[in-house]
């Protein structure tokens, strides 16, 4: 079992770096702007390699940064089975996200080391870069080029999103300027893994609301990330009469208010949370407007669906409903189809998760303190699953709120997660 | 009579600071990007003061960064009859707003000079600071200060809106920096003013769609500056349930598509140019949107019936239409009523352009190449108008098209607007 009260103590350790947006006195009551590759970020990996060598692992970093922390097993020829997640935040983030993977799996190599345990094969703990797609805008990104789905040139040349509009940075520069640009090749090939298991906050609502414990992630669901440009053209905001305007503002937020009941009657989630102005002067027509444009669903073809219906509306704004006319564009960001995980490792969990909570003094009106569910987020997980067997574990989360600085789960809720994991992984490294 | 070529070679002369955007080959073919006291803005301020001192002005700053450049005349104990406007650009602006009345001011004292002419009173130029409105967020903030309608802490206050978003410079500091904050008061009380002509580019398609030339100015439409902030709650983009949320870019995109048919059945204008999303990342609703409202209308009633509406629909918006709800508020950045000038001014300007038109060998169906109307545009003059007696004189703008690169008024509209202003000081000055 893991330590609840040693997984508390390092995690909010940890969290010491990239502290931000206190809600309450205690030291513990903030929540993280980590950015991906910024100063915080070098320091929490600092941190991170030095916890790792301390246990025991070898360490190493590839040409995106991913750190891999790997305690050797009886056979060393066979990969490693990592235990992987993200120490990168949003800018108004919480302690949790992708935070309790990492730490949750070095609470299991302390556990395994207590304990003098001898696994098969290693066991490992795997940091992915930016895998929130904050700053950088494409999710999980380091672990898509990992899985060579991501082109690492793209990868490399991704530009931040979140500060230095006027000059962003990329991710290659980042990685140099902090001292992550690892030589390695970051490649399943290279880097093969036994299988990935990833801990994670649920971040919704469903095990809150249903009194229940962990859930056993299937699978998560699809979705796509778009960034969209509105060329319009600028002019007077005083003198334009309003039938001679291309207004690329209006254009955009028509189009902004138009996805969102398309994904009301398809029961899938639109979101912009990115939406900017050029020139940007209050007496100035924009000529520009970029968006962004967040669309998921369970089910890839209704995801698809969306997608066009969405399409179909912008051009009609576009062209029937914007007076002079708008160009609208369309940039593919993140293609993140419906993913189902692999059943040996659900099934490894299952029973873990049946172990873990079995022990606990809670009972549950179904029976069950634990559930199989589907992932509203993605997680490096999703990549991971297309070259080697993968799976998750979920734990609640409080209202259901994530990507908030009040994101909480409890240090109980983490440490039973964290034994769903180490159960799950000595169980697959039997296999 | 204004000399067209020189007055042409001197206002492209100015231009080479702070040119861009090009859109053809020749030098004078680029737009403008002369922000409020930026680098080109003092580098354009140097070149105006020299400019000035050379045709034997005497020139002060005062502590806004307003220039006067006055010429003396017989009886130099009343007060000069100033011709002003502003040297400042938008970021995607053109060579003429503006411009066109400093550098004619400039032509108008050449001509006095080259015929040795006394005026009765001095006569000056002024350039005003950050007429536009576009860097620090508050038109013709300067002349508003001189007129004692804006106060001077609250301009020099002003945080920039067009760079630095993080770390926004005020127009105090800037004021400091580039060596414009000058001693004297910035106040109509201390500066008085005999009058006050701004020639200037229409900015709109009447005087070229109606084949005239010159408008002779009554006064400026009535309009208002808001900077509306919605605040929602940061939440996860695939794990927040559509009705869970409280998202601030969804309900602002709402408010600023509903703001346009108001103004369009009102027969008026609403303009958004700024729209922020802040955390702001593809997977994040944001906790706050700040965008601004620029609205328009002859009437001052009608404009207040304009925000009565906006306000009553944004609210609408924020509690019925927004899930879980967003808070709204709003600030007033500008208020600018309806202005009517002053009639003697106006008739000085009608006489001188009777007297210029009939001069030209091109005629008018009409029988007028000059018509009486009302500016779209705030200008200096609006503010001017409340201390001294103040009217405009407008030329042609092709295409109606203004705050924007491609903006043009011809060498030869120029330069008859640099008559008309010529014949209208020269009309008051005897007066
Ligand atoms: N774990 C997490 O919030 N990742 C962000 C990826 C997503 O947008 O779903
Ligand atoms: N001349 C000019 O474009 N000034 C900007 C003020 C306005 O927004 O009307």
């Amino acid at each position: 079992r893991a330590n609840q009260a040693r997984l508390a103590e390092t995690l909010h350790e940890s969290c010491q770096f990239g502290a931000a947006h206190p809600y309450g006195s205690d030291t513990t009551e903030t929540g993280m702007a980590r950015l991906s590759l910024d100063d915080s970020d070098k320091a929490v990996r600092d941190w991170f390699i030095k916890s790792a060598e301390s246990l025991g692992c070898k360490v190493s970093v590839d040409e995106m940064g991913n750190i891999f922390a790997v305690r050797p097993g009886k056979n060393n020829d066979a990969p490693p089975i990592m235990m992987g997640s993200h120490l990168d935040t949003q800018p108004t983030g919480g302690r949790y996200d992708g935070i309790l993977g990492v730490l949750g799996g070095l609470e299991v190599l302390k556990v395994l080391n207590e304990n003098s345990y001898e696994t098969e094969g290693p066991v490992g703990v795997v940091d992915w870069t930016n895998e929130e797609g904050a700053r950088f805008p494409k999710m999980a990104v380091s672990s898509g080029v990992w899985a060579e789905q991501v082109p690492l040139e793209d990868a490399w040349n991704l530009k931040e999103v979140t500060a230095n509009h006027d000059s962003p940075k990329t991710m290659k520069e980042e990685l140099t300027r902090i001292g992550y640009l690892g030589k390695n090749p970051a490649s399943y090939r290279s880097n093969p893994f036994a299988a990935h298991f990833e801990l994670h906050i649920e971040q919704g609502p469903i095990l809150e609301d249903q009194g229940q414990k962990i859930g056993v992630v299937e699978g998560v669901q699809a979705f796509k990330w778009f960034e969209i440009t509105v060329k319009g053209r600028d002019s007077h905001a005083g003198t334009t009469p309003l039938y001679a305007r291309k207004d690329a503002v209006l254009s955009a937020a028509r189009m902004v208010a138009a996805a969102n009941p398309i994904a009301k009657r398809l029961g899938g989630l639109t979101t912009t949370g990115i939406f900017e102005t050029k020139p940007g002067t209050v007496n100035t027509m924009a000529h520009t407007v970029v968006f962004t444009l967040d669309i998921r669903h369970m089910k890839n073809e209704t995801l698809s669906q969306m997608e066009e219906e969405c399409r179909a509306e912008f051009q009609r704004i576009a062209h029937e409903d914007s007076e002079k006319g708008v160009e609208v564009d369309w940039k593919l960001l993140v293609d993140s189809p419906a993913v189902e995980f692999n059943p040996d490792c659900i099934r490894v969990v299952e029973q873990s998760a049946t172990d873990v909570c079995s022990a606990l003094p809670q009972t549950h009106a179904d029976g069950k303190l634990w559930r199989r569910m589907i992932s509203g987020a993605g997680h490096d997980s999703c990549y991971t699953n297309t070259r080697c067997p993968t799976s998750m574990i979920f734990t609640p989360t409080k209202d259901g709120i994530s990507h908030n600085p009040v994101e909480y789960c409890s240090a109980e809720d983490c440490a039973l997660g964290a034994s769903v994991l180490l159960g799950a992984v000595l169980r697959y490294d039997k296999l």
